[in-house]
């Protein structure tokens, strides 16, 4: 039996959530995959945990300062380095060192922060591509919502000649309350932070920069394109009024904030915005924080799937997914056994 | 580059759309798969072509007599075998002499039909377990709309909790038009049959046995259980009058015909039958001959995937989708090369 030692850099809520979702399937790995996989390391900002023989989950509470950094997951010897910090698309966020290091160094890396994917996802494919190690984003996009899986798996050999989604929750409620209860942005926004689904300073997701994010990580390691933000159209929903909603209402349309990929003489066109959608289109009815995606394809029409797990359980599942389809490659694989 | 030999056993509308989107996606397994991907050969009930070079888009209307069944294809030393057959799965259906010679050969099959997977699906299993061959059918489970697909790749990881599916494009075309044009099910079965997709004997959707089929087989395939036709409670639509639909539609309520799995205590149990929706539920919304499924897990949630592909392309396309992930396995497996 092959050991798995998994390391996760970033211990917020849903690294935490990854951690403990871990530890409860090592059995199933075992009898799935003939694998002990151990968690070795976990590390936030400034503390961390680290010990050969696997991490328990009682733990995971009572990190010790100063174990942080790349060259503390090197000094781990994992095999898998999970990445859950805090995301930045502007500088590529902290995630963007731990990645180049284990990318480098050969370790199959799983992906949820988008920061560093948007910064600088080529230079990423190119250091996997360079070492062999395997690079999944299944977190970073769209999470348990099934997005480039469907492109890259379920829409094999297929074209995809549209995509539109609806991938950031918070925008989402707040639309949605503003539309079926008719309270304004700042009321239902209010709603959202107490929730803790709402950022203080909500600009990323109001403004249309996370949905941005995850179209740009689907466009670029789904479809193949190489776009960067300045390709992007962004408009978000901070300047919809009350007065908008009524009318759309009245017309029978219901606004969602939507991220768009459109192929047009054989490069794709990027932009994030307000469409309206008619209450049979199965858009119109994705509630509070639920996300769904469309995808038009040559051979195969209309797919659409809707996601609405809870997070960060959902998140953390969506990353373990990754691990998954890693250890499937890996265990299959007689090189590497 | 490597040669992968394709034959296609039955060559009604299905077979035939499948041997075209084949023709014309050789360059892109060529640029994919570094693969040579060659049509050898086709048949019928009593007809059909072969040529080791491959044969063309030109030549597949014209068929030849006692071209035909297992031996025939043996002799074409395929390497890969698509049955595409009428199904039956009280008999398995012309399909299972077929799947069981290809599947003790060693050769890798991709099933369209649904009668031998109904019929014999433990025994080609095993047959294929025991051969090494591939054994892939998207095709049979609900064609274009993903399903064993997302247990087994989209979800990975996660428990199944719950299934169910609108699986059955016809008898949701009749629902579809009794509950919103308000027309009895005889005239809305007469357009059917009019349009093509459905039977002059039609019983195998309306009475629901169809979407058992495709049930069951996501049951077996999907969630590894042993069901036999004789564990399903199966109803249709026939009994459904305008009147019950008129009082549904006064509840605010939309009829569907569907399939489900239900983990309980350990056991798997699937049924077939109405279920009703409220508007705002995306069933409701499932119009036409479109079709969904929605899946709930543990860790990720509900899952829904809608489907509206055009017949026969897209059974066509789910088909060769399982030609890409044979060809992902085969061209990366240096054993095969």
């Amino acid at each position: 039996m092959k050991t798995y030692k998994i390391a996760i850099a970033g211990f917020g809520g849903v690294g935490r959530a990854t951690a403990s979702l871990l530890l409860s399937r090592r059995v199933r790995y075992h009898q799935v995959y003939n694998a002990n996989v151990r968690l070795v390391a976990v590390c936030g900002s400034r503390s961390g945990l680290i010990n050969a023989d696997g991490l328990e989950e009682e733990q995971l509470d009572r990190l010790e300062d100063g174990l942080s950094g790349p060259g503390f997951i090197e000094e781990s010897g994992a095999d898998v380095l999970i990445e859950a910090g805090p995301s930045d698309f502007r500088t590529g966020g902290p995630g963007l060192a731990y990645l180049r290091s284990a990318l480098s160094a050969g370790r199959d890396t799983i992906v949820i922060s988008k920061g560093a994917l948007v910064h600088s996802g080529k230079q990423l494919r190119d250091l996997a591509r360079g070492s062999g190690a395997m690079l999944k984003l299944s977190g970073a996009a769209a999470a348990a919502l099934p997005t480039i899986d469907l492109v890259n798996h379920s829409l094999k050999g297929c074209e995809v000649l549209e995509i539109e989604g609806i991938l950031n929750a918070t925008t989402n409620f707040l639309l949605d309350a503003m539309t079926t209860r008719r309270i304004g942005f700042d009321t239902a926004l209010h709603e959202a932070q107490q929730g803790g689904f709402a950022e203080a300073d909500p600009r990323n997701d109001t403004e249309g920069w996370d949905t941005a994010c995850k179209l740009l990580i689907l466009a670029n390691f789904g479809l193949g394109t190489d776009l960067t933000m300045d390709d992007l159209t962004v408009e978000g929903i901070q300047s919809v009024t009350r007065d908008r909603i009524e009318a759309w209402s009245k017309e029978g349309l219901v606004p969602k904030l939507v991220g768009s990929l459109t192929r047009v003489n054989g490069t794709v066109r990027a932009k994030v915005g307000i469409r309206t959608y008619p209450l049979s289109d199965p858009f119109a009815n994705i509630r509070g924080k639920d996300k769904a995606i469309r995808i038009i394809t040559d051979a195969m029409g209309e797919t659409i799937a809707i996601g609405s797990g809870k997070e960060p359980l959902a998140t953390a599942a969506a990353a373990l997914k990754d691990l998954d389809h890693i250890l499937t490659v890996r265990a299959a694989n007689p090189l590497s056994a």
